[in-house]
């Protein structure tokens, strides 16, 4: 489990103490959670730093309004579902929220590809980074998958994965001990050597492995948050990113409960049919039976065709 | 002046009247202003809808903090000076505005240039515009620059400045009378033929002129914040968003007091020398006397360079 | 009918005489109509001024391949397909268009609103505009739809129509007749009065309504290009843009065929179900009979999904 | 040095043998190098694999003109002078290109960080890396900076240089036969054991350190190149991503000598002053003679001051 430590816990907790006035728009939900660590893999997190706005902010700024936008509680779930119903962003980008992450570098690699939002990464040129490194549960190493190129089977035996395990561990420790040698710095940060300056930290970092872990000041707004998520929270998504993303599911869910749940609704629990799709469909729904040489869908898209509509 | 109708104020009132406790960080002088609204031009307003983060929020993003992030304030203050003396930027992306304003359209459209930031727009095709256009004030009916092809110049005779008045407002009223008409519509909304259904709103609109006004929420970061000051709030800005831009200089001021005080000192008041701008200052300083001549600089860049230099 | 003038047509048939040797992977549908006008509305246009890449620039992106990265043409065609069923972005962001648009500037204001481009506008603070504004054919004459709060609905009657192109055009030559005077300046460009300087021109441009032309140079890459085309080609865009967008659509299918046709699939003539109608879907197949009360899709939701199966 | 396969330079060879006629606005520079591989570090490279428009387009786009917009080369080369001067920036964004890169994941974990452009990276998802890693020369293993908190400092000695390479070395090789291993892969892509299906690639990859190589396919706009290369051209970057600016400064200054003159001249050879630091100036002109306690600059900036104006 991922452990503060006692100045980090001191730092939140104080952080929390501070209760202020506002007449800004609140999330009740996001106010019980604030500053303090989501634990994620085995040494990760995720903690709300700050946010703005809730699912008043989206009626608000799509009716345009002077003061909260918000109606009655029906009508603006009723106006929240258009929205993404309809596919409008705009106003969902009028809510905005600030996470503190730690996760694996090979983690940060993929999520930093959603280039619609702002980030200030621990730098491992300023600083030493910790001796903390993700290694998967015995059930989560998987084998690689022989339908799909980029994905994962079935789990590998406990003889396989002992093996693996004892691979991952001792390099990453290898790895971390050379990185210090070079800093020519002991693990409390003093010198080894006083006759040595030890390399440069941006030179020394690169013997550490991509399970490593860094950390990051993450904000985004919520309809960038949301192609996150459906991208993330998909059973496509690697596992090890999925678990970040599912925790911020949650956290969406607190801070804007009407939007997540039209999110699920016609996001995570919708399917889109292609034009030879929805002329299959009809051909279905007129009773006929539908081979996939009966239509112009390749192998595969015939086979996600039957998985959306759960026919054997 | 801008004059808000009896239920909007109300609006304001009722959401100025919502006092919440937040753990959240505050910025004070903000919570003095919020919602309230702040006259630009004859008809326009802005008006602070929400903020997120202050002068703390650069200073715990650029330090990856686990708490508030902030030290002493000579600490806070010296950080900040240098991120933006030294062109860091994603700190300042760390803190997030959005306000309502009421424009003109043709500054909206100069507006609308900056892309980094979220707009809700008043819908044409939805609603019916107000009669509310812009007239300027007699001084500030300019004559086409001579020396700048996209300025103003003096301003224009007593005379001259009649004609012109009368022209806009006879031409913004009449067009507006027509736009109504087109709609079927009273200005109070009810028809005045029930025999027509009357022109859709999307196509009547095309009648109206690029003063009239038009409202939108938009919200953006402290950096693209600045990126719009830099350039609206400049003097060869057109004076109709300048005051915009100088409004929002001032609720800047408050929100961020320190990031302010640096902006101005590393942005509004600095000056950039080019490479032989640099070599021919250097060459002053040694105590050479210098004609335009003596420089590969051309005679624009020599004139800006001595302006720059306070160079009679 | 659009018409350019003389030295247009000159300048756009001098850069069509320069043929040039390149490397670069080439569009033979693109070449043949590079700089030349594509009429739109009344007085608007499209050209294509510059492309990069076709086809081949998506699988070569997406294979990250040393040459140009196609194979034979029913992979490449399979690998597209696949991209976008499966929402792959970035490989369609390799390839990019440069277009000059002449169109009304209420379509101007629609537009600007994808962020994702490039923009150079005609600037009328610098230049004075042409006395080209749009007036609508009278079969584009449509009254309000009394469904749709933001549509249209059947065209006027000859009367009504009469009606209001009488005002659009009066009121157009009027402000333009208004904003010359107060340049002082004569349709040729010379003076009206020489005691006269003339209002600047960022002031003057105020009284033009938003059927008047502007212009752009407007660049954006395929995948941003089909974000606005599924918009805008799309039944619920306004006219005005969208034929614009349908021209486009053609310059698509010339530039990059086998994108086009997956995207015609995938976006146009495709369908999203949520989870709810997903549910009803599965009902339907099963043989049971629903009505909208059966599921709980609320009415509106209910009647797009049944437009969406053809059921009637 | 780096060395390409066989099949990968007979795949560029043959894209070099494809020439075409276009009526596009070609490079004439650019054209020579198009796909060839520029070697940098000890395995990286950069290819120039596609490109739009030439400094021609910076002026079309500048006059918004119906041919080529090019006139007399001064007028072209003094126009782009002034936009960069003027911090004019959507002119730049009307030229593209496009590369692919080689190079170690600590440099693209940099790269990455410039948000406005578009990647398409090699998937260790999908595929398995090669064995290939930065080992830096000896001459660049410099010591950490005792004045700089991210910078280097003096190269170390001979005898700690051969201690931190053989560590390099040995780890990266380690780490390498180890994801093998985990793969149940040999070096030629066979299988080590036929009763084991190796673990997944996305998760066996985490064992490689961060100076193993990638590649991607990265593409951006000359205004966006600009940015990227004056931070990372930079003294202050670091020396592994600043030779790979340096190799992509020659490419611009191919594809758009003007621009890139232009460039050099405002700004990698510019210098910015504050407020205080022009007040500064003017003193110094006017002949005082200054400390920093006479002035209300920090020492550090004091001292950038002095740097600027070659003060010793």
């Amino acid at each position: 489990m991922s452990k503060l430590s006692e100045d980090q816990s001191n730092e939140i907790e104080e952080a929390r103490s501070n209760v202020s006035s506002t007449l800004r728009a609140v999330s009740p939900g996001m106010e019980e959670i604030l500053y303090r660590s989501m634990p994620v893999l085995d040494h990760g997190f995720v903690r709300v730093v700050d946010y703005m706005g809730n699912d008043g902010a989206v009626v608000q700024a799509a009716r345009v309004s002077y003061g909260q936008g918000t109606r009655q509680v029906s009508e603006d779930r009723a106006l929240i579902h258009y929205l993404l119903r309809h596919w409008h962003t705009t106003p969902f980008e009028m809510a905005e929220i600030k996470l503190h992450v730690k996760m694996p570098i090979f983690v940060a690699r993929q999520w930093i590809r959603h280039r619609m939002a702002s980030v200030n990464e621990y730098s491992a040129r300023y600083s030493v980074l910790d001796r903390e490194f993700y290694i998967p549960r015995p059930e989560h190493l998987a084998a690689q998958s022989t339908s799909n190129k980029q994905g994962r089977g079935e789990v590998v035996g406990p003889q396989e994965a002992d093996r693996v395990l004892r691979l991952l561990v001792e390099d990453a420790e290898r790895n971390y001990d050379h990185y210090l040698e070079m800093l020519n710095s002991k693990e409390d940060g003093t010198r080894v050597d006083d006759a040595r300056t030890g390399l440069a930290r941006e030179l020394a970092r690169m013997n550490l492995s991509l399970n490593y872990y860094t950390q990051w000041y993450w904000k985004t707004d919520l309809h960038n948050l949301m192609n996150f998520l459906r991208l993330r929270a998909d059973l496509h998504a690697q596992y090890e990113i999925r678990v970040y993303a599912e925790t911020i599911l949650d956290v969406m869910k607190r801070w804007v409960p009407i939007t997540h749940e039209a999110f699920v609704e016609h996001r995570l629990e919708a399917a889109t049919f292609s034009g030879e799709a929805l002329k299959a469909l009809r051909r279905l729904l007129a009773g006929e039976k539908l081979e996939q040489s009966d239509t112009r869908m390749p192998k595969r898209e015939w086979e996600e065709f039957r998985a959306k509509l759960g026919i054997a």
